[in-house]
Order: C-alpha cells, then structure tokens, then sequence
C-alpha cells in the first residue's frame, strides 16, 4: 500500500448495518483495491454469544447487544489496532452454530463488518472510519430473502419468520447507531424505471463534517443530470450533512471521471487501481454498478488518507 | 478474601508441569482455601493449536511449543491480571477436539495451570508466583495412566504410545521450565515402604529465592525425624536453595502444628480454613494427604502475601 504511510498500526474500517445491508459486497471492492493481503475481515456476527438453536430457545434475537460478546469484539479490535493477533471466535452461518476459534493476525487495514459495531462508545472509539450501511428497507428484504436462502440453508418463510423476530431489535439496536457514522451509505432502485439486476441502485452518501471528506468540485454539476451531485440537506435527525448522489443511471463515460478524480486524489494508491462495482446480481450471475463502484472507492480514499496520517487522531 | 488485601488486580498462580504432574490436585486444595467463587482456574491445554487427530495427522505433540497458542495464552493472562475478561479456546480431553470459546471473567485469584506456561519471557513475566510441579518420573506415569483412562477415554496402550511420542518433546520443551520457578515441588513415593494408595508420598519443595518464603524457624526441628526439615542443598544446576522436606509418614499431630503455624502466618486468611490434602487415589476413591495439604497451604501461602502486596511488584 502507500509507500509514505506514516500510520504504523493498521487502520479500521467500520461497516456497520442490518443483515443483509450490502455490507459485505462493499467490503469486496474496497478488498480489491487494498489488496487482499492487506486487508483483513473481521465480522461481528462471529461474536454471537448463542447458537441459532440457543437463540430460539432463550427468545433472544441475533441484534440484542445481550446474544453477543460485544466487550469482547471490542478487546480483540482493540488489539487488533495494537498490532496483536487475536483468537477469533467463529460463528457457522449455514449451521448456525458455534465453532472452534481460529488465529486472525492483524493487517495494515482491518474492516469490521457487522450489525452492532457501533454500539458503545468503546467501540466506536476502534474505528477510524465509520460507515452505516442504510439501504431502502424493501431492497434489503430482497437481498436478505436471496442470501438467505441460497448461503445459509433457509427456506423463504423461515427468512421471513427471522425478519419478524428480528425487526424490534433490529429497530432498537441497530438503526440507532446510524448517527455515529462518519458516512451513511443509502442503495435504493431508480424511482423512474425498473432495475431487475440491481446494476442501476441509486447510492446516496450522507457525508458528516466529522470526515474531511474529498474536494468533488471538479466534477460535480450544478444541475444534477449527470449523475453525481452533491447538496447541503438536513438529515432526519435535523442535523446538516452533505449529500452525495450518484445516480445508478450515470453514464459510464462521466462515471470513469468521477473514478479518475478519485484515483487523482490518492496518488499513493494509484498503482493500485482494480476493477470496482461487481456484484453477484439476484440470480446468482456476475454484476457491474457504476454507482458501487464509485461507493467502493469513496470509502477507500479514506481509509488510504488515515493511512497516510491525514486525520490524525 | 483477606479484607486488607491492597493489589486490586488478580493475582496470578502459575502451576506448571508434564502431563499428569499432580497440577490439578495441587490446585484444588488451593480453591477449597481461597474459596471457588475468588479463584479462576486457566488451563493452558486450551490453547492447543491441533486436535487429537491434526496432531497425528502433523505429526506433532501436544508438549510442542508450535502446537500451541501461547502467544494467545499470554495475551489471556495478562488481560486476566488487568482485570479484563476473555473468550477462552476450549480443548475437549475426552474427543481431542477444539470446541466453541467460553467467556471467562477474572477472579481475584487466577491460577494457571498447563504445559508450557513458562516458556516465553513474556508468559513468565505474567505471574505472581510460579510453580513447577516435577513428581518422580515412574509415580507421574502411573497417575497419566489412571488419569488419561478413567477421564479421557485412552486404553493403556494408548496412554503408553502417548507417552513415548512425547518424551522427546517433554525433554526439550517442559522440563527447561523448571528453572524458572520460584518453588519446585516434587512428590515421590517413601523409599522404605510401599505406598499404594499414594496417601505418604513424599512432598520435596525447592524453596528459590525469587520470593520471600515463609519462616518456617518454630516448627522445624534440627534431627528431621519428625518429617518436616529444611536444608540448604545445590539444585540440580548447581545452583543454592532450600529444601524443604515434608516426609509422607508425617504424624498427624505433627502435621497440624504446622498447619497451625502456616494459618498463623496468614491471619488475614484465617477465617478460610479449609479441609485439605484430598485427592482421588487410584482405585478412585477420595483419600487424604498430610504432605499434599501443607504443600497446598504452602504455596496460598504466597498467594496471599501477594494479594497483600507484600512482593511488590
């Protein structure tokens, strides 16, 4: 990674969202860029304190801070951040089951992925990016229904049994935690036309001042047709934020110049530079989204700026 | 435990020695002293890299420092002694298998008790006091034998295949150990009388100076007839301790005067006195040691004095 990293303790990435956020497909591309040997995965879902069959037998939901070891995935991300290896619990999605921990050695960027990342302060305090992923609700149930069922062994209704037990946690734990986030990021399908595939999600990134995100000026439009706009708005919590929207329908030809810009402004990562925005689309098949792709490089550039010490802390 | 104790964080008992030592023994009546609600129990065979069958599929044994996690293990215990709890790898004896973690919370009193506890620097620098349990070789092999059949579900050619595989690594990697401790002890059968049952064995503690032992002046008698005696001796490195001799044959009444004297010595512990010296002997049913429970008392002992502060560190 960059030559002139000057940050010697691996950066932390926070993706944090419901089941089924996209969580993971962001993380892929960011991986890509990175390095796969740079990068290590740490997913919270492995600090489940139950099995399925625990879970249902205690009446307790995956997103209760009380069915996992939150203190626990903080000491290791902790640690992490140190330098230190760390014994990784294992969580078995397609079992459901608790598994033999496995050694998890720390890289220059660690990205954690999971549903409650983000629920304490100590938590919050390992992250040097943090990031909500928020999609449009009835977009996420699709995923959920289609990841589901076909990586972890559910049938339909029992996905949409696990939705229902899932929904008040979920309300109460997990969306909350959406205003810690450095950047929320929003997929929801084009109001105007149908998107089958989901190559064409609209992605829209609430950006907060607690970032000093990128100068997009030279590429943003004053009008908005093109694709990629940008815009002061109030967010539901009242509070102003930058609104950053690419439109899932941008050409591909103004959507390589955003991507250029982006590149220009890490020249440290420039040598890096790999294909971005694919996605296994609902049938299973190899996907390409403009939108992902510049959503996978946004959040990249900062974790190659704290790389380089641009937001010391 | 004692009211005026003045280090607020767990103190750390190491115990360490080959397979079937007598560690677990030694620690019981340690517990039944300080109490089980006060006492943690950290067993280092958890943090076994390979099951049963890895290890023979590697051709590796569990004594070999690369078969283990002890960096995992120091990690362990030096968030224990900050007071923090962990998510502690779980090996089953019985299948040889690695199971789910469990949390462990620190207690005041930690006791580790394993392998290879004391291989590293950092590892040995985790410790309040450090105990290498070195029994006579041929009584060792009889009590892996009893233990590994009737617990771990081994047949007795199993235990002896075992035991040959390994020897070597025992050799290069347990015994060295030995050096670091600050008290040796080592049981042995009685040279003048069989000893079936194991209730006279001999207890022999080599007393280094690496910590302030107790005065033992008004019990010890100049003759050494009376089964309790203290000498200055070279170790086996040439190096000068004391021995402490407790002779299995001890009368009773003899061995509760200096049982009394060791309470004295720890009035802040006095109010705990507890029944020791109990083991399982090898027909299975519960006996009664004298030299087994002034070896316990002895090394609580030290337990409590460090909790008092009295070898700061």
């Amino acid at each position: 990674m960059p030559n002139n990293r000057v940050v010697d303790r691996p950066i932390i990435l926070g993706l944090v969202g419901d089941s089924a956020a996209g969580k993971s497909t962001l993380a892929k591309g960011i991986v890509s860029i990175l390095g796969p040997d740079r990068v290590a995965l740490l997913q919270s879902d492995d600090y489940h304190r139950y099995s399925r069959s625990e879970r249902r037998r205690f009446g307790v939901s995956a997103p209760d801070p009380a069915a996992n070891y939150l203190d626990i995935l903080e000491q290791h991300v902790c640690l992490l951040r140190q330098g230190k290896p760390i014994l990784k619990p294992v969580y078995d999605h397609m079992r459901g089951t608790l598994e033999r921990p496995v050694l998890l050695e720390p890289k220059p960027f660690i990205i954690v992925e999971g549903l409650l990342g983000y629920h304490t302060r100590a938590l919050r305090d390992c992250f040097d990016v943090k990031v909500f992923v928020d999609p449009d609700e009835a977009l996420r149930v699709k995923w959920k229904m289609a990841r589901d069922c076909a990586e972890r062994g559910y049938s339909e209704d029992e996905v949409k049994l696990s939705l229902e037990r899932r929904a008040e946690d979920s309300q109460a734990h997990i969306h909350p935690q959406r205003t810690f986030a450095d950047i929320v990021v929003r997929f929801a399908p084009p109001e105007t036309q149908p998107d089958e595939c989901g190559a064409r999600l609209n992605a829209r990134h609430l950006l907060r001042p607690t970032l000093p995100h990128p100068d997009l000026g030279p590429v943003l439009d004053a009008g908005g047709k093109s694709g990629f706009r940008l815009a002061l708005a109030r967010d539901t919590d009242g509070k102003p934020v930058d609104v950053l929207d690419i439109a899932g329908d941008i050409e591909s030809r103004r959507a390589k110049a955003v991507e250029d810009l982006l590149w220009s402004l890490i020249p440290e990562a420039h040598h890096l530079r790999a294909p971005l925005g694919q996605f296994i689309d609902h049938a299973g098949q190899p996907a390409q989204s403009h939108s992902l792709a510049l959503s996978q490089l946004l959040l990249t550039y900062h974790l190659v700026k704290a790389a380089l010490g641009h937001f010391a802390r």
